[in-house]
């Protein structure tokens, strides 16, 4: 996925004790945010204590669409009522970007 | 952490199968950037197939003073030659952000 000049979306965040439905509610949104305008990739780690969800954009304008989509704003407020304890969610404009792939043995 | 109007560099790697070392050294260059000038927080997060280190900076003379530490320039080297199989660095500027923080019960 090449990324430069674009968008990244920081997402990171700690779940609650109440975490029934979680799993597939994240699955479903993120198929969802693959189906929309200007949506470069995603990536996301969790382990017990954070997850670190990144979604890449090509404009502040398609993270907008994507924030005010009605499907993802039930998620949204279900996982401020339910999910999570807390998060944090950073917009931000990737300005350059280097990869380094091993070569095969 | 407070990081709206700072930079954010997002590392993502996928680790080869020579990992002896890379806990202790990772452990290392964390601990040494933390005292770097302009230093702001760090996050990370791995599973068996990612993981993603974000750490936070004031500007990007600071990211660019850290990426020369001659200390930091070694254990890069080491990590292209040894620990990862890839790696994707995206250098970003935090243009906004949001927090929740869910109320006690």
């Amino acid at each position: 996925m090449n990324t430069a000049d674009c968008y990244a979306v920081i997402f990171t965040s700690t779940l609650s004790r109440s975490v029934a439905g979680y799993a597939e509610e994240a699955d479903a949104i993120e198929a969802l945010a693959r189906q929309q305008p200007g949506f470069l990739g995603f990536e996301s780690v969790r382990d017990e204590s954070l997850g670190i969800s990144i979604s890449y954009w090509r404009s502040e304008a398609d993270i907008r669409a994507w924030r005010h989509n009605s499907r993802h704003q039930l998620a949204q407020k279900r996982g401020r009522q339910q999910w999570y304890q807390n998060y944090h969610i950073r917009i931000c404009r990737v300005e350059r970007d280097y990869q380094f792939q091993q070569e095969s043995d």
